[in-house]
């Protein structure tokens, strides 16, 4: 019989990082650091593992764990939620998503994807049997922003969910408060849920701060919100984040939890919980990715592709129009082949492949990486 | 609107380790070893992390850990599954079968399972919008064994696959090869796929050998097999486990693989493909735990619980019925809160909660462990 997700190949990171590989190109495609995290980290994991801390753990995550998680949230967005019920430990924040999707949406809802999208959204919405509606966000002088009025519009007795994303991968756009009204006006009197997914929580410049929905608690009453320790931590590769909810909602996803994965991998969430006490590191890690976007933008203010606002995120795209008029896919590929950097084409975050003239590059590298990109750009 | 899995609740296993802890019940309940993994395995994850295997592995899990599941699998059964295209690291066996399931079963789609199933099978069909079809074995004076008649007689236009377990949770019993030719027999013909959890492979006894379907080129032509690296090395909390079918059947398992999980955890696989390069710890895994289950059975032989027989898994079940006729729930209560030993109701396997007057303890546990229990049991 047919598939179940007849349009979806290989997903465009993994691609691009096969040819990057293949070419031996600086890999500033798919998102994920190319240093090392704080060797304090492993050391924590290595002594969960000798303390045998090696069986399943509790089914929504170590108590240790959601308890920092808990504490983080409060003193950060000052939303308290409840250890027990609203915060489950997750295989990473794609995990996170699908279950939300699996757990919510029913066979015919629909559900809103603002567009450009994260490439698992769409896949996981079918996967639940929901019907992806789509609004595209509006490219202006100050960068990317949604059209709140079209969400609006968008909404309709099917409407199960809304997918949002900030700060937003692959714009590097954020919410603001202003976002933040309008969609508070837009969900009061609705029975919309929404799933935020915020894994880049931690890297939000210029002094802005991250809107998080567990801010508001209009919106927080009816919002699952997502994130990842992979991210935060520079371990994209351990492959644990967690999402809250309220307790209700909570308790429909750790029902596809369970079955899903049961659990996460128990001596990581261990060393993690252990890691958090000290909050420094994604205290800091604001201005040490700004100071990375600082040097990748400076190092391309005179060439030909032209730098797109980037007010979070480790994404930085860029207009490469003025240099080439060929389609995104092609436009990264030659990248890759020819100078020597591979990118992401922004299409594929598209659902109709739409050409914007826009490729995204991941500034998550050490300053020699960056540096030795930056020197082969010129040539465009 | 109502919820997805409205039958479900907390899974049996978390109930009765919840409660065996409040009590302080040795747990006979769950089926988590309660020793150490062999130290050297956390050594290698350590080195690992160090040698900063820290990020994003490929997609379908690391080439070298594939490698040695292709060699273990092709030493031990003869079947020689490409590396690059049937073999696919999972966040443990439970996201493989969910995995499959979402990949292969269309809305109306029927299931085939066989019961007593483990509990995460019935969810997963149903999230992925299919309708299980229950088959029960039957339990006679050799144990529990399939009909095979009742299966063959199940089978409809709508059947898109079969569920299989063996070593069988709860059970014990294992396939045969005469159940595999009549199985064989069944599908020849059909369009049936097969699911095969096989996450007990390296435990069957007195000298039986483990008939994966992976011996069988036609059965494996149509099958996945789902496999668990927790339960073969005694670490079910790091949560790692594996999916073999033919390239066909994985290219659409990956599809969802990519948007669940995307990848598994980068260290645990980089450790786990060195540790495998020694074949000794699962080649002597059934001595290892047909001691234990020795030990079990004989401290049990004069008891008022009549044992069933037990040919592999580390699962063993009890027919209490001289001793009690509560319902299994709660003698497995009363077990925990007044004897001290928690077990698990095998009612708890069936959809319609079967009573059969049987409980099942794991023996996955240290002499001493069985020993205090097998004490506390004597006061039945
Ligand atoms: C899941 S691999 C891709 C990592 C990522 O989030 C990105 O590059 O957008
Ligand atoms: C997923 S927790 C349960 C472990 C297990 O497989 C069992 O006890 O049957």
């Amino acid at each position: 019989p047919e598939s179940k997700l007849p349009e979806v190949g290989t997903t465009i990171f993994s691609v691009m990082s096969a040819l990057a590989a293949d070419k031996k190109a600086v890999n500033l495609g798919q998102g994920f650091p190319d240093f090392s995290c704080d060797p304090a980290l492993p050391t924590m994991v290595t002594q969960a593992m000798a303390d045998n801390y090696n069986q399943y753990p509790p089914m929504p995550g170590m108590p240790q764990l959601r308890e920092q998680i808990a504490a983080k949230i409060k003193s950060i967005y000052g939303h308290a939620y409840d250890v027990n019920t609203e915060i489950t430990v997750t295989a990473g924040a794609t995990q996170g998503i699908l279950t939300v999707l699996l757990a919510c949406v029913h066979v015919g809802d629909e559900v809103i994807v603002i567009e450009p999208a994260y490439d698992s959204y769409v896949p996981s919405i079918k996967l639940a049997g929901g019907i992806p509606v789509f609004v595209s966000m509006e490219l202006g002088a100050d960068g990317y922003t949604i059209p709140w009025d079209k969400v609006k519009a968008s909404i309709t007795d099917k409407t199960r969910l809304l997918m949002l994303n900030s700060p937003h991968n692959p714009t590097g756009s954020v919410l603001s408060v202003v976002d933040i009204a309008a969609l508070t006006d837009i969900v009061r009197d609705t029975k919309v849920l929404i799933a935020s997914d915020e894994v880049y929580e931690h890297m939000v410049f210029d002094g802005g701060r991250h809107e998080s929905l567990s801010r508001y608690p209009e919106l927080a009453e009816r919002s699952f919100i997502i994130s990842s320790f992979g991210k935060t931590y520079h371990v994209t590769g351990w492959k644990v984040g967690y999402v809250t909810a309220p307790a209700a909602l909570m308790a429909e996803f750790r029902k596809v939890h369970q079955y899903n994965v049961f659990t996460v991998n128990t001596p990581m969430q261990v060393g993690l919980a252990q890691y958090m006490n000290n909050p420094a590191p994604y205290l800091e890690l604001p201005d040490f990715y700004q100071k990375k976007r600082d040097l990748f933008r400076t190092g391309l203010a005179n060439s030909r592709l032209r730098l797109l606002p980037c007010a979070g995120t480790y994404f930085q795209s860029v207009d490469y129009s003025a240099a080439s008029n060929m389609t995104e896919l092609d436009f990264a590929r030659w990248l890759t082949t020819e100078i020597g950097v591979a990118a992401i084409p922004v299409s594929a975050f598209y659902k109709q492949g739409k050409e914007s003239g826009i490729v995204r590059f991941c500034f998550a590298k050490q300053d020699a990486t960056l540096q030795d990109a930056l020197q082969r750009l010129q040539n465009i």
